[in-house]
């Protein structure tokens, strides 16, 4: 099955191949001290790319909307620090620009799936894109919003499942995995689940990783903060570093009972600049 | 996690604890030689009770509505031959009596989970019950529903994930794992998942088998013909033996991922039975 | 349109002609004075027919189940004093037998429109049928449900339909007026409407009603109570009189706009079996 | 309940007030011939606005996406002859300031209720936003993104029930009359109802335009097209100039029902642009 994925390159892990890469990170950079943090135990724990918005999508137009370029600087010292790929997503065609030497992924989030717009716009970039599933799109519909990127000119495009709405009140969504098993059987795109999203309960978060994982998955997408009930946005669904490394030991079993494998934890060199950038000032 | 879980008894095999046992069999009792051979194959596959229904709902009024009473001899038979409990769905509270004998658990299907008279009837036969979710039940109304069956003085409740309803047409169902997992985290219901109304689609079912593994299933339930195309009912959905004995291998793997386990495949000692039961006639 | 509806009769009212009768009453019999007030307020404001549980299906297995056969003598004097027929669920085929001198017209509520046991058995008493759709039926599928009736040799059914569950949580399901429409266009069963359940606000009932009879109801099922605060079940969508008093008034309109027309308000004679009913004891 | 509603303008024609005005015309503006005959025909029988689509959103990249620039010559001629305001739909930050001296009232449709980066841009613009409900939104967060206008300093913005999604498959979406009632008791905004979309079906949109005005609608939104059958997009749902006509006259008697009205028909005074604009040449 797998060996018809169409493999998309993460700066330089591949997803859609053996490995599993997990993209882990807080939801949103809101200070160099908290994504620094939140991506060093990411990374120790076997992570491979990390995430965090800069520009946010928030339902509320009082909710905190993200640094927007104030997260450059802190970003690029964190990537230097780590050498990992960062997802991020793009909200606006015209933070593209901005964005582009910046981010390794463009994110389209669930609720820009059918933004034709922002997709042949992206088409343009030759960046890698992840593109969620909008969270009531039929998987016909999801395929051929991925069309839109690849009749761009295109074709680095990953799907990420992250849970479609429902009557259900106990789950933030339902985490579709259906879709997942379905995607890999009858496409070749290569596919990235998101069990934050997906259950939004830090406590289903493992089993879930796990079963999509069985289910096919190429890659898995984690919401974690080092500090998550200080979260700005999304607080409720984020991991705490000490949850997330339990998931990872746990996914790397089942990886393994699909043939597949997950990095192992690392070490860190030591790093000099947290303390440099602390002298900095961001202000919020 | 699962030291918390009520086991149940069927027959002689527990629920909820360390192995996981697979219910598989045709939708349908349909014939002697049709039961048999399907059970024959599931047995050898390592399946450790089987399923098959003796009265059908059917949405069609003119669809076919299974044997009835006339399926009570195959199953006597073929009960001795393989030493296997059988969960049979009950539709009438008039049914019970007739399938005591018969009938290790009684299965409540998802378009009777609301119907609490029925329940109540079932909580006096102290046997044990397969409570299906409803389609578009929530896990609140579902828990409420066992509990129709407790506080009727019947604890031998396992609940059944089967798929939600919602506005995807690729799958049958969208099987709700997350479900599975909060049930694990939140209560102490041992659950089964059913992979066969939960996608609709054969080709799914190895990855979500081995998903709901992941996700914390106590057992598994798959609907298995010996001649898929030749179903009476829910042809679309069943497995030929060759597609079940490769989903066991592949579960035997992720089961042993989450530190659980499944039956071996068995070789079968020699039936007489078949040859004797076929001189008999039933008339459809 | 309207001339192919096959018309049900409701003791001497008509579902399914020019005449839109109005059920109205409680959600469930709780005791004499209750349901006496609450059936005389509605007579007066116009309702052609009654309503009011006997046996209640709830969620909960502790909430109030209602009187069961405490309600028969309560039924019988009010219904000798407002000579209006009663519409009443039936949730069990054991109940048919005892409910059938006392109820008009068999209401299946919403959660029983899969038990075809329980269809099969009302098509037997020849009496009227209120066959509520399942919160998550397609139409398909309630049509279905139907024919189970019709084909079991009754052909005196009406559809109701009452809301289907979805995301939304304002209301308490969605309204479905595109079925009522459907319905009308595309099958001669005549169908009512409940803005009660298909809202579970009192304050959107007046321009639901008025709506549902815009899109073709051919009949208003409103829960009304005399004291809503105090009601033991569904307290929370139950209209007072004067609300429902508006509400007709209202719908007269609205009916006459689309050439069908409402029983006007009437005076009430004397009434004596109250004071004779109240020295008579209900234990709860 | 109508006189909290803050009216919006709409060129001359006020929504929120006692006339209920209709917005008519095509899907998408196809040719001048097309979008003239529609227009004329729409006219005479008593709408007061006309909507027609320059930038088309498609699920599928190959479909028709709509005249573009070519559409704004037609739409000049059009609006001097039958001088009625124009509401278009905008799919892009960067179609605005195109649009802005043809258009009266931007469109923000369903798939884009959540593009925030589109909302604050129009929020600058100061000219009419009618905000259609995304099809899986809630009731809260269609009201959160009309805040984005609202904040960002205009306040001339209507809300659009234009049906959600569900697992109903007989009608394309489901028309959430509920909601209208809901925004109508609390809220200010005025809303219209798109019975179109909201039901897919031509032969139900009659009854379900008559629904929404009894719900509390303050405008209807209907696409008609002089040849429905050649419709380059939607044709299934386009009503012919007949059916239209139909809908309006029962829409006027419901209307009165309610304590409202809609513009009456009327003759067309002699137009000369059809014979002049013939003479251009449009290349699709």
């Amino acid at each position: 099955m797998q060996h018809s994925t169409r493999i998309v390159k993460l700066g330089d892990i591949q997803i859609g191949g053996p490995e599993i890469p997990v993209i882990a990170g807080p939801c949103a950079i809101e200070s160099f001290d908290q994504f620094f943090n939140s991506i060093q135990g990411v990374y120790q724990a076997g992570a491979s790319a990390m995430r965090g918005g800069i520009y946010k999508m928030r339902t509320n137009p009082q909710s905190f909307q993200g640094l927007g370029q104030q997260a450059y600087p802190i970003i690029e010292t964190v990537k230097s620090d780590f050498n990992m790929p960062l997802v991020s997503e793009v909200t606006d065609p015209r933070q593209i620009e901005l964005m582009m030497p910046h981010v390794d992924m463009f994110q389209v989030g669930s609720r820009n799936m059918y933004n034709y717009a922002l997709l042949r716009e992206l088409a343009l970039t030759k960046k890698p894109i992840l593109l969620k599933r909008g969270f009531s799109a039929t998987i016909d519909e999801w395929i051929q919003a991925a069309n839109y990127i690849l009749q761009g000119g295109n074709d680095q495009v990953v799907l990420c499942e992250r849970g479609i709405r429902g009557f259900e009140t106990k789950t933030r969504n339902t985490l579709d995995l259906n879709a997942v098993a379905y995607i890999k059987q009858h496409t070749n795109f290569a596919i990235v689940v998101d069990p934050s999203h997906g259950t939004g309960r830090p406590e289903l978060m493992l089993q879930m990783s796990g079963a999509a994982i069985a289910a096919g998955a190429d890659a898995l997408m984690l919401e974690v903060h080092v500090k998550p009930a200080e979260a700005l946005s999304d607080a409720a669904q984020a991991l705490s570093l000490g949850q997330f490394e339990q998931i990872m030991n746990s996914c790397r079993r089942v990886a393994k009972a699909v043939d597949r494998y997950i990095a192992e934890p690392r070490k860190l060199a030591l790093q000099k600049s947290k303390t440099h950038f602390n002298n900095q000032e961001i202000s919020l």
